[in-house]
């Protein structure tokens, strides 16, 4: 833990200026905003920025009106916190562009992170970088408002999946009911972030299901740029479709192949141990985790599909206990 | 709490039979198979009735294979104990032919339970019964084993849907995390008992989107007999459908209409606060929570749907904040 180092840190500093990854997901967004309120009732002045659109569905939480896309390159600070950034360009062309750069607090969960601030500190076993601020804020004997609260558990919800990830404890289940307790409305966070969707998300998984396969364990789909066009499905993540595919019971390995408007394939893969699809997906340019990885492949949509489906029937008859699964 | 007159009655007693409802769920056997261990670290002689086939998913329960589905009429019993029962009809056949009926012990958190035992214990504000069970055993001082926390934490998984519903407190977080520290593997238990699911499930799902409609805020599906009986759907339930469905952004309420093989029509409702659809399948002949009902039509399916779009889409105009649903 940096208790010491962070408490000193912040008490040199005036004007501290916080940056999370671009793309901002639930933690990103919880741990930024969370960050900003302990500052502000230390009476520091706070400046908060995120180099992407903020997603609506976070309208919810605490201080994000005040979240910044843009920075003077000139602004002088005393002091940069990056949260939830695996690497300096994760924090994009606002923190690039800064010209004065004072020292650096990485905190941040990904196993990934390259130790780039003057104070770094990761935790891989964290679910998420919420859950270490709540353990540091616990340390600072920060009191916790109900806004406090519903910034940390956001985070702790959206990157657990609503506790459905394998990295859960019981001391991530423990730290949330705490976070209930000082005010936290769990129930709102899950529909907000988890379970709220677009017409186009239904539609993807219309169009999905239609297209689904199942032979000898491969549960999969493929959707063309026309097709995702067509509905109005804007991102490169299959909004949960390639997990739906993953747990039917006959399935090994979901897959879902969605076609981007430059013809690249972006690749999902998902299954349960004892298989895994990190290796597969790393030799295909990709990475992630043993039953959680992805990849992009050139295009045809077509082609990929082929080459695909036949590397992950090799990869199941290989993983298979019984060498073929059943 | 009923810890005094329980352990009382249990002391007393030899031949201990415990039943659960019928078509039971993850709470029925989490709590059946949670005292079933309970009393046989206690030496006690017990029998686990329950009156309908176990689900294969819950075959990783501890002592589930030791649950049968009948029982001699004429044997006798010191002790019955009711677990997750509403009123006595629940227990099935079993328990109505048993020619020696001794006291009943009623523990139950359903808000409809009809007090039916010599002693009742009803907690309406528990997520589930083996949440009631971990507060029974913490004041009975017994002795957590990874089996039992497997046992009660399955409870409260499978009856908050994975900490989704709007019960969940922070006591219900803080026990859980309890029950993985005594050795339960959440993982395991969300996978097995929410995420995995026959292909028949996937196929509904297919079925069920490509009729979806979304008109004045109602997203809705319907799905024939003969379409189910193609697919190999069994249940009376669209298996998840009806929260997809609600939980569109442009939608106040999510329906999913099922036609059974005897022609009657199962309804699902779902909606987000203000919409309050129980006063509705209430009327409707059915029951169920503000957000959260149910009820049986008669057909045909196309006369019972062009009634309910009719009457839901009127039901969002009167919720409606601002007079319409935007």
């Amino acid at each position: 833990m940096i208790t010491t180092k962070f408490q000193q840190a912040i008490e040199q500093a005036e004007k501290i200026i916080m940056f999370t990854h671009v793309g901002p997901d639930g933690d990103a967004l919880g741990a930024i905003t969370a960050m900003g309120q302990m500052l502000t009732a230390r009476s520091k002045q706070i400046t908060m920025v995120v180099d992407s659109p903020i997603p609506p569905r976070f309208a919810y939480l605490p201080l994000i009106e005040d979240v910044q896309s843009k920075v003077d390159p000139w602004a002088k600070f005393d002091l940069i916190i990056a949260l939830d950034c695996g690497d300096e360009r994760r924090m994009g062309k606002p923190f690039a562009q800064l010209k004065h750069k004072p020292d650096v607090i990485n905190i941040d969960h990904h196993v990934t992170n390259t130790h780039f601030g003057t104070i770094n500190w990761v935790n891989s076993q964290a679910t998420s970088t919420t859950e270490m601020l709540y353990d540091l804020f616990m340390a600072l004997d920060v009191d916790f408002s109900p806004e406090l609260a519903t910034s940390l558990l956001t985070g702790l919800v959206t990157d657990t999946l609503g506790f459905r990830t394998p990295n859960v404890t019981a001391n991530t289940l423990k730290i949330s009911g705490e976070l209930i307790d000082a005010g936290a409305a769990l129930s709102t966070i899950t529909m907000q972030t988890l379970n709220l969707k677009p017409l186009s998300t239904a539609r993807l998984w219309q169009v999905g299901l239609n297209r689904m396969k199942l032979e000898d364990g491969l549960m999969w789909t493929a959707i063309s740029h026309e097709e995702r066009a067509r509905i109005g499905h804007k991102s490169d993540s299959s909004s949960g479709l390639v997990n739906f595919l993953a747990d039917v019971d006959r399935a090994a390995i979901g897959v879902v192949l969605l076609e981007m408007e430059d013809g690249a394939i972006r690749v999902g893969f998902r299954c349960r141990p004892p298989f895994d699809v990190s290796a597969l997906a790393t030799e295909l340019g990709g990475g992630g985790h043993p039953q959680a990885a992805g990849c992009t492949l050139e295009g045809p949509l077509a082609k990929a599909e082929a080459m695909l489906v036949d590397r992950c029937k090799e990869l199941i008859a290989q993983q298979s206990p019984n060498g073929r699964f059943q």
